[in-house]
């Protein structure tokens, strides 16, 4: 027998990853606990492949010595019928953003939904999570959610775009958590529901470099509110320097890129990921690129 | 756009090849000049997979972001089909153990001969290659035999215990080097032909730790023979100790294993191995692992 130690192999399945910075956060993190690791994205846009090959990718990546994958648009849903396992939390949210490959099996994870629990916890501490104001309930709305009604926010507004989509995900997370009420909200009802408010969670892509703008009348804010945005392209959107600007406390959306890495690679290793270390170097990676990317 | 450096990652497919020191040898040389690589066995036995499933793991190698594959029994033939160039010297053989993945080709080498003539060239510099006995004329013994006659051997006695085998390859291999004389012996004329020969190839597998012995009667040789084996397990086969004890030059198995080696971490990466280092890591991953392995 060889005495080669352990080393790691994961990927990022999904749509146009070639850019990610989660390969860069996870090498650099691994270089620093002396682990071998390699980190590939895998874009199936450049493959030319349909969401519906993840089952095959998952089969290719079990023969060719994968640790595990992340998976992310358009797989998320699609990759759970071929899994073994799945974790609770990533069962209820209905979507995988991790699959380890252990003894040729395939469990699945959801680091969206932990990795914004953790970046809440870390980034802002003590704050009140009596009642929260979401904005955006798709897939990245859902983990911050499912997060939030976690951590104990008893009351939790929802307003999306498409007002089927908020009533759904608010029926759905109300039987998760009978003891929190969860309601379906639209924007218009935003100036009565503020002023209510401990916090604010964002979670649609405006503010994005390609969605320049704010989610909502600034004006709303008020100092004693926090604000939490998943938007890290930029880093300080519109709403996170308002925010600021305000004096209100501030979740930028990296801690959530942050969270999600870190917890892949606690799956993925075994080994606890430095989270503030990995953050540092996220920003690094941020400000390197710009915000064009 | 991410800042990431270059990585590699390769895998060597075939049989039984999770005890391979190949891996291990690749990662150590990579480590030592400052390279991210992963090398993963793909062991088509573990896997439950047929030589045939070559052109599907190359299909699904590229797809995962591999940078290339060695390749080992039974596939080294079979990959032939599935590449989209490969090297003069390789299809002659008609065998390939490296393939490097570039802009999505396939590209084949075949270092176990270019392996072999580099070992040759550094572990016996200088010797006399007028006239050459060899024994074995199999996949390994093919490329040995490639790089004798293409280090400049005028006459090749080729011995087989498959007389038919030893005639095949005799009259291929006059087809290539036709300056060069290629002829199909039997061990009955080892007393007669060894006299003449300046040194002798050993490509069977006599000596491995499964098949213990010589290949031929030690009283054959002269302190003016060089010996070269390629069995490496153990590295000192009863035919090494033999020739050294007679005092001839001796070119152990390993050599050619840290060539092929040496030789596929260029191809894969561009940047030349350092050779010697690697043998002296190989030699410690010999010793380590004892004769049994």
């Amino acid at each position: 027998m060889s005495n080669r130690t352990q080393s790691y192999l994961v990927g990022l399945v999904g749509d146009g990853v070639k850019p990610s910075l989660t390969p860069d956060m996870h090498e650099r993190e691994a270089d620093l606990q002396g682990l071998r690791y390699l980190y590939r994205p895998i874009d199936l846009l450049e493959l030319g492949l349909p969401g519906e090959s993840v089952g095959d990718l998952l089969q290719s990546a079990r023969m060719l010595g994968f640790n595990g994958l992340n998976i992310t648009h358009p797989c998320k849903q699609l990759v759970l019928q071929h899994l073994d396992e799945v974790s609770r939390d990533a069962l209820r949210l209905g979507a995988v953003n991790t699959v380890v490959i252990r003894d040729g099996r395939f469990i699945g994870h959801n680091t969206d939904f932990s990795g914004f629990a953790a970046a809440l916890a870390s980034g802002l501490p003590g704050v009140r999570l009596g009642r929260v104001v979401q904005l955006g309930a798709g897939g990245a709305g859902s983990a911050v959610a499912y997060a939030l009604l976690s951590a104990g926010v008893q009351s939790l507004d929802l307003v999306d775009v498409d007002p089927a989509r908020s009533a759904a995900r608010a029926a759905e997370l109300s039987g998760f958590f009978p003891d929190s009420t969860v309601t379906a909200r639209t924007t218009a009802e935003l100036p009565q529901l503020m002023p209510l408010a401990d916090g604010l969670a964002h979670c649609t892509p405006v503010g994005m470099a390609a969605h320049p703008g704010v989610p909502l009348d600034l004006d709303l804010l008020e100092p004693r509110h926090w604000v939490a945005d998943i938007v890290y392209r930029p880093i300080d959107t519109e709403l996170v320097r308002g925010a600021r600007a305000k004096g209100c406390d501030v979740l930028d959306g990296g801690r959530m890129a942050v969270g999600q890495a870190a917890d892949a690679f606690r799956i993925f290793t075994g080994v606890r990921a430095d989270a503030e270390r990995m953050r540092t170097h996220f920003l690094e990676l941020v400000a390197a690129e710009g915000v064009a990317a």
